[in-house]
């Protein structure tokens, strides 16, 4: 069958990239596009590089326009998909990109974010421990964070193998500036990135803390402890206009041997074709997964400083949000989980 | 009085550099450029941005051109600096922008460089603690690596004021590719960096890693203690020709109040003006340093990570080498430390 | 049924996007990924990217490994793809990437290239007048030349339609250095082109400019006419891995009027999925068109300068050289001229 | 003597950039910075850069404050300068950034810009023909647009010589996207420019246009001709943060010679340290000039195009604003016309 699916925030960065793969999906029919204040206009103003789409007319984001299809997709800024909660009671599945249903903890959204407090929906990275069993049937469907599921996919697996010490974790990012999104902010115009790199959210406050810790206790929970995670989070935006190059390292707890360590990866994600552990001495770069909704891992054991590195490179809009959030559908659908996604990336 | 100089590896990235700061500076006479490979070339060949050098011709490096400066500046591949040292004898000044004279631990040397050791030369990073000292009427300097004195300078005044723990660093680096160097290798072709965050080095192999240990350990001596320095050091090639934005951060020491991290850095560096501390909440991008002399540094306390974390910028070929040895030039001349040097960047 | 095939110069950046490209194609079969220097090696560590490739080893270029499938990809340097001819005359289809096949005059070739003149294959830019008819059955196509297809897909149309004069066409081209492949070459270092636009081939010498002259002339004759066609060419490289930008002008012919400028253009290309004139007043960029095998133009005509100004984005690894190769695959095989082709590009 | 100076539009491109200059300049005293929004921040949060203006703090831009000083510097939006004329009535050297001043016909301004006309003030590009003699004791002067003043140094000679046809050139740059200003649009956005090549004012619609013909006309009467200049122009965004390349091209007039063409321009510049000739055959990269007050210039000439061709490099801030202001305001008041400013760039 072919599914009808509107895309609310189809102009900004993150509705886009949902459009770029729903228009590779066979199943799919794009039916709507929805925007706030770009309403009206042709899509292809906004999203010049969707050819394919250049008929597609962008509609106000209300309850109604949304309402009376199979698939909503929300792409819209923090704080404002409750709001269209109720009105899509009836649609079958709905897939939030922001984040107001991704934490189960109340206090940590209050900490973070602020504002009302939403129930969390399935959490849309199938390869965490759990993940695609969860979302088996889903009908609504929390995607990521980009950062946040870059950073969990990198430790999860040494959390539940126990072979690190989630305690002290540090990650330090390399970001490219569309993970912002599409906003009008004088640190996020070109002359500002071009040939610099610039951290922002430094010392514990970034938003995307919470959903790691989040995704980390429930990995060892699952495997049978309770962690204490804790994390020293440092985002740097680099001159690249997508992309995520996470290193984080933990220590290793005590008397494991390195090939304990590594089979924690290897075990985790040898079956998974959209996270893969590169081969012992090699590392990702961003370039490798462009465009692509692999996330790649390389994995170094550093005794010396008794911490195990994951250096992992995630494109912030496919793995990290718009493919996590197909890939997630295909797997609420029942559909063949890389349908209208690409493990390859665009490089150089 | 004006000094003659000698620049070797001219045709290179670390000479031009010095060649750019030198024709700024007003005591210097560049006399002698010369190369390896590309002798008998036009300098302006190789370095077109230098106009007001561009009658200078590319002479040979061999032991004899060099000799007969009051100064010589050796730029070339590390290594290959002790074969000039005996001709450079009488030489009143030689300053290595490589790294043959910068460890002394023979052991540290062999681990990570191998082939012959060196003798160590008065370390060209005045703002560490005791550098300035040692640099006044030096006569052979090793100018410090980019990286390495980027970190140095980051955690230094946190060890010698005992408010972090120097066994558990972890220091992530955003790197322009000129820091490697004019290297024909593939993995530093525009086409590889472009749109990509490229880690290298992963996982304790940096050459800086014993720089670094032993400029903290040193830091700690000074303040009367012997501490154990470990780091966790990922470097990632960013999109930028220059620059490192480095992230490095320590375990909290037990029982120290913010106001006394605070003031560890503020009192080493408050009368500085070529290393800066930002105000509280502030942090440094590389741009903000482009061509210029400075460090700069911004300092988050994260209780809740329990780590300090510091946010460096220098521009990896003026403060982190070619400003470095200048700036070292002027100490041990008897100059105005900043002859030649600038403190604002080049931004945007 | 399924096709086998052999990609030459696998380890390069246009064998590395045939492949990318191939493996999205269902009707075919990778067999064989060969190279010279990196024979030996996995084709991963070379091309980290193409993550459904990463079983495949590269074998040496010899006529005897690419021999025996049914088509043949030669991704080689100018001038080597003449040794296997004879050795693939028993080949169905032959597509060269490189040079070899593209030029009709020895005398250009000559004077551009040198060396041995090969006779010329059919030239794989369906879209030129009389392209598709040509590719329809082929057994040997020669892929264009990136700036070369650019050029000439952006002034065909007016040429053929008498609406310009072809004897004044100014072009200015921003390319990104994988054009040039992924050569050692000081010019092509990261630290070199970050930050900098660096033309070369300033002044008519560079090697597309006959096959340019070329496609024009053939447009023209197609019209019953036989222009005289002079271009002054300078192309930029500018810091993006990918992508062509070419703003190309040609007096206006006398006494046309825009409509009928516009309508050379719009007759043209108003069928064609892969070459786009945009609505008046809009003009491409090439992130617009990254990764798709889409060429986008747009059209000014400027009274004032008494010029049309036609500026083109195209991805040069994709409609470029790849992208266009395989397009002909598919008209010469009889399947889906987009099959294993994306007309949207991967933005931002 | 040391001369007051107040900036208005201290927080954005060119007031900063006016900024970098002057605090490297012994005759000045940086008294005042001026802003609109952002009065009463420190100059240090929007201007990080400069370190040792940090204790400055932006005052609101009025009449008043500018008043009293020796030397004012408007950089302001176009149309804005007006309003401080009658003001700085009293004001001995006031330099404006913006266009306001710049066009000698009314008829321009209004097709170009609109909104009231203002007299124009002395052209601030001292190497153009006559350009020094009016700045000698200039009181008001008009800074050039970036990518005029490009153009018209790249052209004049030619024009003056008599060895090209001003009636068809065509000029496309790449420039970076600092020359648009610190403005909030979408367009202007990192995630926009990186990693592509984006068009804009395509068609004879930018507003340097009337500047180049103004000066290239001056060149031809100062020669003792009235030339008629047309000009098809096309600014194309590329992913630096400053720079201009620009590639100018104009049919070769009938009968003129290699040699003459190329004394042409060797007499115009040979003897400008600011304005230089590259020798034939080569051709500058911006990185050449990032920071200095340098325009290099590559010289082709194309019989097969039948066109003479200019690529020109410029610093867009510097050359082409802000050191074109302050090598003005040295002519001016008589000081050495490169105080302050450097000829070497920043390289790489």
């Amino acid at each position: 069958m072919t599914y009808s699916v509107a895309v609310s925030g189809a102009s900004g960065y993150a509705g886009g990239e949902i459009l770029r793969l729903l228009a590779a999906h066979p199943d799919i029919e794009i039916t709507t596009v929805t925007a706030h204040s770009n309403a009206g206009d042709p899509l292809a103003v906004h999203q010049p590089h969707l050819r394919s789409l250049a008929h597609l007319t962008l509609q106000p984001t209300t309850p109604e326009v949304l309402a009376g299809h199979d698939i909503v997709f929300l792409a819209l800024p923090h704080g404002q998909s409750g709001q269209y909660t109720d009105a899509l009671a009836g649609t079958p599945l709905v897939i939030d990109a922001g984040a107001d249903h991704r934490l189960t903890s109340a206090d940590a959204w209050a900490q973070f974010y602020g504002g009302d407090f939403h129930d969390p929906w399935v959490y849309g990275v199938p390869e965490l421990p759990g993940g695609r069993a969860a979302l088996a049937g889903a009908s609504r469907i929390a995607a990521p964070g980009c950062n946040a599921s870059t950073v969990s996919l990198s430790l999860a697996p040494g959390v539940a193998a126990g072979v690190i010490d989630p305690s002290d974790i540090v990650s330090v990012l390399a970001v490219g500036p569309s993970g912002a999104g599409k906003s009008l902010k004088t640190n996020l115009l070109a002359a500002e990135i071009l040939g610099s790199a610039n951290p922002y959210a430094v010392g514990g406050t970034h938003r995307h803390i919470p959903e790691i810790q989040q995704a980390l206790a429930a990995a060892g929970a699952s495997a049978g402890v309770t962690p204490d995670v804790r994390i020293s989070f440092t985002p740097v935006i680099v001159p690249m206009a997508r992309g995520i190059l996470a290193a984080s390292s933990a220590p290793i707890a005590a008397g494991v041997t390195d090939a304990q360590i590594r089979d924690g990866w290897q075990s985790a994600y040898g079956d998974e074709s959209f996270v893969q552990l590169l081969p012992e001495g090699q590392f990702p770069r961003t370039a490798d997964v462009l465009g692509a909704n692999t996330a790649l891992l390389g994995l170094a054991i550093d005794r010396s400083a008794n911490r195990v590195v994951v250096v992992a490179a995630v494109d912030n809009l496919v793995k990290g949000t718009a493919g996590a959030a197909i890939q997630s559908m295909n797997i609420a659908l029942g559909l063949p989980e890389d349908r209208g996604l690409t493990v390859n990336g665009v490089a150089p």
